[in-house]
Protein backbone atom coordinates (compact mmCIF):
# COMPACT_ATOMS: atom_id res chain seq x y z
CA UNK A 1 0.00 0.00 0.00
CA UNK A 2 1.48 3.20 -1.16
CA UNK A 3 2.17 6.95 -0.20
CA UNK A 4 2.24 8.82 -2.82
CA UNK A 5 4.04 11.97 -3.30
CA UNK A 6 1.42 14.56 -4.88
CA UNK A 7 2.51 18.12 -5.85
CA UNK A 8 -0.39 18.34 -7.96
CA UNK A 9 1.35 18.77 -11.19
CA UNK A 10 0.15 16.75 -14.10
CA UNK A 11 2.55 13.69 -13.89
CA UNK A 12 1.44 13.33 -9.98
CA UNK A 13 -1.72 13.86 -10.72
CA UNK A 14 -1.93 11.53 -13.01
CA UNK A 15 -0.17 9.03 -11.05
CA UNK A 16 -3.09 9.73 -8.19
CA UNK A 17 -5.41 8.37 -10.52
CA UNK A 18 -3.44 5.41 -11.98
CA UNK A 19 -2.60 4.20 -8.14
CA UNK A 20 -6.31 4.79 -6.98
CA UNK A 21 -7.49 2.75 -9.84
CA UNK A 22 -5.48 -0.04 -8.86
CA UNK A 23 -6.65 0.66 -4.98
CA UNK A 24 -3.60 1.78 -3.56
CA UNK A 25 -3.45 5.15 -3.32
CA UNK A 26 -3.71 4.77 0.27
CA UNK A 27 -2.13 8.61 1.50
CA UNK A 28 -0.59 11.68 -0.32
CA UNK A 29 1.65 14.08 0.93
CA UNK A 30 1.91 17.32 -0.64
CA UNK A 31 5.53 19.62 0.56
CA UNK A 32 5.65 22.75 0.79
CA UNK A 33 9.37 23.78 0.10
CA UNK A 34 8.66 27.33 0.14
CA UNK A 35 7.91 27.52 -4.01
CA UNK A 36 6.32 30.82 -4.95
CA UNK A 37 3.03 29.80 -5.54
CA UNK A 38 0.15 27.50 -4.33
CA UNK A 39 -1.85 26.46 -7.15
CA UNK A 40 -0.53 23.37 -6.98
CA UNK A 41 -2.00 22.90 -3.53
CA UNK A 42 -5.04 23.80 -4.85
CA UNK A 43 -5.34 21.48 -7.78
CA UNK A 44 -3.70 18.46 -5.10
CA UNK A 45 -6.28 19.10 -2.55
CA UNK A 46 -9.52 18.88 -5.48
CA UNK A 47 -8.16 15.72 -6.64
CA UNK A 48 -7.50 14.12 -3.41
CA UNK A 49 -11.00 14.90 -2.16
CA UNK A 50 -12.68 13.67 -5.83
CA UNK A 51 -10.67 10.22 -4.89
CA UNK A 52 -11.31 10.32 -0.96
CA UNK A 53 -6.94 10.12 -0.73
CA UNK A 54 -6.12 11.52 2.53
CA UNK A 55 -4.03 14.49 1.63
CA UNK A 56 -0.94 15.65 4.44
CA UNK A 57 1.10 18.41 4.30
CA UNK A 58 5.03 18.41 4.89
CA UNK A 59 5.33 21.93 5.75
CA UNK A 60 9.41 22.83 4.53
CA UNK A 61 8.96 26.30 4.19
CA UNK A 62 10.79 27.17 6.85
CA UNK A 63 14.13 26.00 5.09
CA UNK A 64 13.85 27.98 1.97
CA UNK A 65 16.26 30.59 3.29
CA UNK A 66 18.85 27.54 3.50
CA UNK A 67 18.33 26.94 0.00
CA UNK A 68 19.81 29.56 -1.83
CA UNK A 69 18.92 31.73 -4.55
CA UNK A 70 17.03 29.77 -6.82
CA UNK A 71 13.94 30.75 -9.05
CA UNK A 72 11.79 28.46 -7.03
CA UNK A 73 11.86 29.28 -3.59
CA UNK A 74 13.66 32.58 -3.49
CA UNK A 75 11.33 35.77 -4.47
CA UNK A 76 14.48 37.87 -5.69
CA UNK A 77 15.40 34.99 -8.41
CA UNK A 78 13.64 35.67 -11.83
CA UNK A 79 11.85 32.56 -12.98
CA UNK A 80 13.67 31.89 -16.69
CA UNK A 81 12.21 31.48 -19.60
CA UNK A 82 12.88 29.82 -22.52
CA UNK A 83 12.89 25.81 -22.43
CA UNK A 84 15.31 23.03 -20.39
CA UNK A 85 17.97 23.44 -22.72
CA UNK A 86 19.44 27.19 -21.43
CA UNK A 87 21.34 27.23 -18.78
CA UNK A 88 19.45 29.85 -17.24
CA UNK A 89 16.93 27.29 -16.05
CA UNK A 90 19.73 25.97 -13.58
CA UNK A 91 18.37 28.44 -11.66
CA UNK A 92 14.80 26.49 -11.33
CA UNK A 93 17.08 23.64 -9.50
CA UNK A 94 16.39 23.51 -5.79
CA UNK A 95 19.47 21.66 -4.31
CA UNK A 96 18.69 17.81 -3.45
CA UNK A 97 14.76 18.49 -3.27
CA UNK A 98 14.13 14.86 -3.80
CA UNK A 99 16.22 13.14 -1.39
CA UNK A 100 14.41 15.47 1.37
CA UNK A 101 10.71 14.70 0.03
CA UNK A 102 11.67 11.02 -0.48
CA UNK A 103 12.88 11.17 2.88
CA UNK A 104 10.03 12.89 4.74
CA UNK A 105 7.43 10.89 2.17
CA UNK A 106 9.41 7.72 3.45
CA UNK A 107 9.18 8.33 7.23
CA UNK A 108 5.03 9.32 6.40
CA UNK A 109 4.84 5.91 5.11
CA UNK A 110 6.57 4.26 8.08
CA UNK A 111 4.48 6.22 10.70
CA UNK A 112 1.23 5.48 8.57
CA UNK A 113 2.73 1.12 8.12
CA UNK A 114 2.45 1.74 4.50
CA UNK A 115 5.18 -0.07 2.92
CA UNK A 116 5.93 1.63 -0.16
CA UNK A 117 6.61 5.13 -1.59
CA UNK A 118 5.57 6.33 -5.26
CA UNK A 119 6.26 9.63 -7.08
CA UNK A 120 6.06 10.16 -10.83
CA UNK A 121 10.07 10.25 -12.14
CA UNK A 122 9.02 9.67 -15.82
CA UNK A 123 11.65 9.11 -18.91
CA UNK A 124 11.51 12.59 -20.24
CA UNK A 125 12.79 14.18 -16.48
CA UNK A 126 16.00 16.47 -17.60
CA UNK A 127 19.80 15.89 -16.43
CA UNK A 128 19.66 19.72 -15.68
CA UNK A 129 18.55 17.98 -12.52
CA UNK A 130 20.56 15.99 -10.64
CA UNK A 131 18.27 14.46 -8.16
CA UNK A 132 16.05 12.90 -11.98
CA UNK A 133 18.86 11.13 -12.89
CA UNK A 134 17.47 7.26 -13.07
CA UNK A 135 21.68 5.94 -11.34
CA UNK A 136 20.38 8.86 -8.45
CA UNK A 137 16.73 7.63 -8.27
CA UNK A 138 18.09 4.09 -7.71
CA UNK A 139 20.35 5.22 -5.04
CA UNK A 140 17.73 6.31 -3.45
CA UNK A 141 15.56 2.90 -3.60
CA UNK A 142 18.31 1.41 -1.96
CA UNK A 143 17.95 3.44 0.97
CA UNK A 144 14.59 3.59 1.57
CA UNK A 145 15.11 -0.27 1.40
CA UNK A 146 17.06 0.13 4.88
CA UNK A 147 15.66 2.66 6.08
CA UNK A 148 13.05 0.66 8.61
CA UNK A 149 12.59 -2.52 10.38
CA UNK A 150 11.05 -3.28 7.08
CA UNK A 151 12.23 -2.64 3.23
CA UNK A 152 10.21 0.75 2.11
CA UNK A 153 9.95 0.34 -1.92
CA UNK A 154 10.28 3.40 -3.86
CA UNK A 155 8.20 3.03 -7.18
CA UNK A 156 8.80 5.02 -10.20
CA UNK A 157 6.10 3.31 -12.41
CA UNK A 158 6.06 6.34 -14.89
CA UNK A 159 9.86 5.89 -15.56
CA UNK A 160 9.88 4.67 -19.21
CA UNK A 161 6.93 6.87 -20.01
CA UNK A 162 7.44 10.20 -21.23
CA UNK A 163 5.18 13.03 -20.50
CA UNK A 164 2.80 12.68 -23.71
CA UNK A 165 2.48 8.90 -22.72
CA UNK A 166 1.67 10.66 -19.04
CA UNK A 167 -1.07 13.02 -20.50
CA UNK A 168 -2.77 9.85 -22.97
CA UNK A 169 -3.03 7.30 -19.91
CA UNK A 170 -4.26 10.52 -17.25
CA UNK A 171 -7.07 10.79 -20.42
CA UNK A 172 -8.08 7.03 -20.17
CA UNK A 173 -8.32 7.49 -16.38
CA UNK A 174 -10.37 10.58 -16.30
CA UNK A 175 -7.90 13.01 -15.18
CA UNK A 176 -9.41 16.57 -15.58
CA UNK A 177 -6.52 18.36 -16.42
CA UNK A 178 -8.05 21.62 -16.02
CA UNK A 179 -7.31 20.53 -12.50
CA UNK A 180 -3.34 20.53 -12.61
CA UNK A 181 -0.90 23.01 -12.46
CA UNK A 182 2.16 22.98 -14.39
CA UNK A 183 3.64 27.02 -14.57
CA UNK A 184 6.41 28.05 -12.31
CA UNK A 185 4.84 31.50 -11.92
CA UNK A 186 1.15 31.10 -10.04
CA UNK A 187 -0.76 33.83 -12.34
CA UNK A 188 -4.88 32.72 -13.32
CA UNK A 189 -3.81 31.73 -16.26
CA UNK A 190 -0.09 30.22 -17.18
CA UNK A 191 2.35 31.96 -18.75
CA UNK A 192 2.86 30.04 -21.24
CA UNK A 193 6.86 31.19 -21.88
CA UNK A 194 8.33 29.08 -18.38
CA UNK A 195 9.83 25.76 -19.08
CA UNK A 196 6.90 23.97 -17.75
CA UNK A 197 4.40 25.45 -19.90
CA UNK A 198 6.60 24.82 -23.05
CA UNK A 199 6.84 20.96 -21.66
CA UNK A 200 3.15 21.41 -21.25
CA UNK A 201 2.27 22.10 -24.10
CA UNK A 202 4.55 19.72 -26.23
CA UNK A 203 3.08 16.98 -24.02
CA UNK A 204 -0.56 17.91 -24.78
CA UNK A 205 0.41 17.88 -28.67
CA UNK A 206 2.30 14.35 -28.57
CA UNK A 207 -0.88 13.19 -26.65
CA UNK A 208 -3.40 14.32 -29.40
CA UNK A 209 -5.29 16.38 -26.90
CA UNK A 210 -6.37 19.73 -26.16
CA UNK A 211 -5.11 21.24 -22.67
CA UNK A 212 -7.84 22.61 -20.90
CA UNK A 213 -5.75 25.68 -19.07
CA UNK A 214 -6.12 28.62 -21.35
CA UNK A 215 -2.83 30.09 -21.99
CA UNK A 216 -1.57 33.52 -21.12
CA UNK A 217 -0.55 36.06 -23.76
CA UNK B 1 35.34 21.93 3.40
CA UNK B 2 32.58 20.53 5.45
CA UNK B 3 28.87 21.00 6.85
CA UNK B 4 28.53 19.62 10.27
CA UNK B 5 25.43 18.01 11.36
CA UNK B 6 25.44 19.30 14.57
CA UNK B 7 22.94 18.25 17.68
CA UNK B 8 24.92 19.71 20.39
CA UNK B 9 25.35 16.26 22.20
CA UNK B 10 28.35 14.88 23.19
CA UNK B 11 29.23 13.01 19.71
CA UNK B 12 28.59 15.70 17.29
CA UNK B 13 30.03 18.25 19.69
CA UNK B 14 33.52 16.27 19.77
CA UNK B 15 33.41 16.01 16.29
CA UNK B 16 33.02 19.26 15.77
CA UNK B 17 35.98 20.14 17.86
CA UNK B 18 37.82 17.97 15.90
CA UNK B 19 37.17 19.24 12.48
CA UNK B 20 37.73 22.54 13.45
CA UNK B 21 41.61 21.74 14.49
CA UNK B 22 41.48 20.92 11.31
CA UNK B 23 40.43 23.48 9.54
CA UNK B 24 37.35 22.23 8.15
CA UNK B 25 34.60 23.24 10.46
CA UNK B 26 33.29 26.04 7.89
CA UNK B 27 29.71 25.50 8.75
CA UNK B 28 27.13 23.14 11.33
CA UNK B 29 23.55 22.87 10.88
CA UNK B 30 21.18 21.72 13.78
CA UNK B 31 18.25 20.38 13.19
CA UNK B 32 15.06 20.67 15.22
CA UNK B 33 12.91 18.35 14.37
CA UNK B 34 10.06 18.68 17.17
CA UNK B 35 12.48 17.73 19.94
CA UNK B 36 10.96 17.76 23.52
CA UNK B 37 13.24 20.03 24.64
CA UNK B 38 15.78 22.76 23.73
CA UNK B 39 19.01 21.81 25.46
CA UNK B 40 20.89 20.48 22.73
CA UNK B 41 20.61 23.53 20.72
CA UNK B 42 22.25 25.91 23.98
CA UNK B 43 24.96 23.91 23.51
CA UNK B 44 25.45 23.84 19.91
CA UNK B 45 25.06 27.64 19.94
CA UNK B 46 27.33 27.73 22.90
CA UNK B 47 30.06 25.43 21.15
CA UNK B 48 29.83 27.29 17.56
CA UNK B 49 30.33 30.75 19.14
CA UNK B 50 33.66 29.43 20.87
CA UNK B 51 35.22 28.07 17.86
CA UNK B 52 33.59 31.28 14.94
CA UNK B 53 31.76 28.40 13.46
CA UNK B 54 28.69 30.20 11.74
CA UNK B 55 25.24 27.85 13.06
CA UNK B 56 22.26 27.60 10.76
CA UNK B 57 19.23 25.87 12.32
CA UNK B 58 16.97 23.82 9.91
CA UNK B 59 13.22 23.79 11.38
CA UNK B 60 11.58 20.91 10.79
CA UNK B 61 9.40 21.13 14.05
CA UNK B 62 6.05 21.74 11.82
CA UNK B 63 6.94 17.75 10.59
CA UNK B 64 6.41 16.65 14.25
CA UNK B 65 2.65 15.10 13.64
CA UNK B 66 4.02 13.57 10.06
CA UNK B 67 6.11 11.22 12.30
CA UNK B 68 3.49 9.22 14.49
CA UNK B 69 3.79 8.38 18.16
CA UNK B 70 7.38 8.16 19.45
CA UNK B 71 9.24 9.66 22.52
CA UNK B 72 11.60 12.42 20.84
CA UNK B 73 8.72 14.66 19.20
CA UNK B 74 5.24 13.39 20.78
CA UNK B 75 4.72 14.75 23.92
CA UNK B 76 2.03 12.03 24.61
CA UNK B 77 4.68 8.96 24.49
CA UNK B 78 6.84 9.15 27.51
CA UNK B 79 10.76 9.04 27.60
CA UNK B 80 11.40 5.26 28.44
CA UNK B 81 13.80 4.02 31.49
CA UNK B 82 16.48 1.47 30.94
CA UNK B 83 19.04 1.10 27.88
CA UNK B 84 19.08 0.49 24.82
CA UNK B 85 18.69 -3.66 24.75
CA UNK B 86 14.94 -3.13 25.91
CA UNK B 87 12.12 -3.25 23.55
CA UNK B 88 10.51 -0.38 24.94
CA UNK B 89 13.61 1.72 23.71
CA UNK B 90 11.48 1.28 20.12
CA UNK B 91 9.76 4.53 20.87
CA UNK B 92 12.58 6.62 20.89
CA UNK B 93 12.80 5.74 17.16
CA UNK B 94 11.90 9.10 14.96
CA UNK B 95 11.01 7.51 11.29
CA UNK B 96 13.86 8.27 8.89
CA UNK B 97 15.09 10.35 10.81
CA UNK B 98 18.91 10.28 9.44
CA UNK B 99 17.95 10.11 5.92
CA UNK B 100 16.15 13.81 6.47
CA UNK B 101 18.92 15.09 8.40
CA UNK B 102 21.40 14.24 5.75
CA UNK B 103 19.65 14.92 2.29
CA UNK B 104 19.00 18.74 4.17
CA UNK B 105 22.36 18.94 5.27
CA UNK B 106 23.67 18.12 2.13
CA UNK B 107 20.90 20.64 0.51
CA UNK B 108 22.63 23.66 2.24
CA UNK B 109 26.42 21.86 1.62
CA UNK B 110 25.40 22.71 -1.83
CA UNK B 111 23.86 26.12 -1.15
CA UNK B 112 26.81 26.96 0.36
CA UNK B 113 29.22 25.64 -2.42
CA UNK B 114 30.98 23.21 0.06
CA UNK B 115 31.12 19.51 -0.93
CA UNK B 116 31.35 17.47 2.17
CA UNK B 117 28.60 16.47 5.51
CA UNK B 118 29.75 14.96 8.26
CA UNK B 119 28.03 13.87 10.84
CA UNK B 120 29.23 11.91 14.42
CA UNK B 121 27.74 8.36 13.38
CA UNK B 122 29.93 6.01 15.74
CA UNK B 123 30.62 2.01 16.30
CA UNK B 124 28.32 1.93 19.57
CA UNK B 125 25.22 3.14 17.60
CA UNK B 126 22.44 0.97 18.11
CA UNK B 127 20.73 -1.61 15.55
CA UNK B 128 17.76 -0.43 17.12
CA UNK B 129 17.62 2.48 15.02
CA UNK B 130 17.60 1.29 11.27
CA UNK B 131 19.10 4.75 10.30
CA UNK B 132 22.02 4.24 12.36
CA UNK B 133 23.33 0.67 10.72
CA UNK B 134 26.22 0.89 8.55
CA UNK B 135 24.46 -0.57 5.48
CA UNK B 136 22.14 2.31 5.72
CA UNK B 137 24.65 4.86 6.28
CA UNK B 138 26.77 3.58 2.73
CA UNK B 139 23.51 3.94 1.03
CA UNK B 140 22.99 7.46 1.91
CA UNK B 141 26.59 8.20 1.22
CA UNK B 142 26.27 6.97 -2.73
CA UNK B 143 23.39 8.71 -2.50
CA UNK B 144 25.18 12.21 -1.92
CA UNK B 145 27.62 11.08 -4.69
CA UNK B 146 25.17 11.49 -7.27
CA UNK B 147 22.90 14.43 -6.12
CA UNK B 148 24.23 17.53 -7.35
CA UNK B 149 26.50 18.23 -10.62
CA UNK B 150 29.55 17.78 -8.22
CA UNK B 151 29.86 15.01 -5.92
CA UNK B 152 29.20 15.40 -2.08
CA UNK B 153 30.85 13.64 -0.34
CA UNK B 154 29.04 12.01 3.22
CA UNK B 155 32.10 12.00 6.31
CA UNK B 156 31.76 9.48 8.93
CA UNK B 157 35.14 9.84 11.07
CA UNK B 158 34.01 7.87 14.04
CA UNK B 159 33.05 5.24 11.98
CA UNK B 160 35.38 3.03 14.40
CA UNK B 161 35.34 4.59 17.70
CA UNK B 162 33.21 3.83 20.32
CA UNK B 163 31.51 6.13 22.24
CA UNK B 164 34.45 5.81 25.18
CA UNK B 165 37.00 6.74 22.58
CA UNK B 166 35.16 9.70 21.45
CA UNK B 167 35.40 11.29 25.06
CA UNK B 168 38.73 10.97 25.13
CA UNK B 169 39.47 12.58 21.70
CA UNK B 170 37.17 15.36 22.92
CA UNK B 171 39.19 15.23 26.26
CA UNK B 172 42.44 15.63 23.86
CA UNK B 173 40.85 18.52 21.84
CA UNK B 174 40.00 20.61 25.13
CA UNK B 175 35.88 19.86 24.62
CA UNK B 176 34.16 21.79 27.69
CA UNK B 177 31.71 18.59 28.58
CA UNK B 178 29.50 20.46 30.78
CA UNK B 179 28.41 22.45 27.39
CA UNK B 180 27.14 18.99 25.74
CA UNK B 181 23.58 17.51 26.23
CA UNK B 182 23.09 14.11 26.38
CA UNK B 183 19.69 13.44 28.29
CA UNK B 184 16.48 12.95 26.44
CA UNK B 185 14.42 14.80 29.10
CA UNK B 186 15.37 18.58 29.43
CA UNK B 187 15.39 19.21 33.07
CA UNK B 188 17.97 20.94 35.05
CA UNK B 189 20.13 18.21 35.32
CA UNK B 190 19.92 15.00 33.13
CA UNK B 191 17.76 12.48 34.64
CA UNK B 192 20.39 9.64 34.78
CA UNK B 193 17.86 7.23 33.85
CA UNK B 194 16.87 7.43 30.20
CA UNK B 195 19.40 4.90 27.56
CA UNK B 196 21.08 7.79 26.29
CA UNK B 197 22.07 9.05 30.50
CA UNK B 198 23.29 5.13 30.82
CA UNK B 199 25.11 4.96 27.84
CA UNK B 200 26.89 8.62 28.65
CA UNK B 201 28.28 7.37 31.88
CA UNK B 202 29.81 4.36 30.61
CA UNK B 203 31.43 6.05 27.65
CA UNK B 204 32.92 8.73 30.92
CA UNK B 205 33.71 5.52 32.53
CA UNK B 206 35.46 3.72 29.90
CA UNK B 207 37.29 6.73 28.91
CA UNK B 208 38.17 7.23 32.83
CA UNK B 209 37.27 11.12 32.71
CA UNK B 210 34.78 12.46 35.14
CA UNK B 211 31.13 14.01 33.52
CA UNK B 212 31.34 17.60 34.69
CA UNK B 213 27.63 17.47 34.30
CA UNK B 214 25.58 16.55 37.57
CA UNK B 215 23.24 13.79 37.53
CA UNK B 216 20.05 14.29 38.45
CA UNK B 217 18.54 11.83 41.76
Amino acid sequence: MALIVYSGGLDSTVLLHSLAAQGRADAALWIDYGQRHKKEYECAKFNCDKLGVKLDVADLSNLAPLFGANALTDKNTPVPEGDYAEDNMKTTVVPNRNMAMIAIAAARAIALNLDSVAYAAHAGDHALYPDCRPAFADALGEVLKLCHYRPIKLERPFINLDKGDIVKLGASLGVDFSKTWSCYNGATAPCGKCGTCLERRKAFEAAGIKDPLAWGA
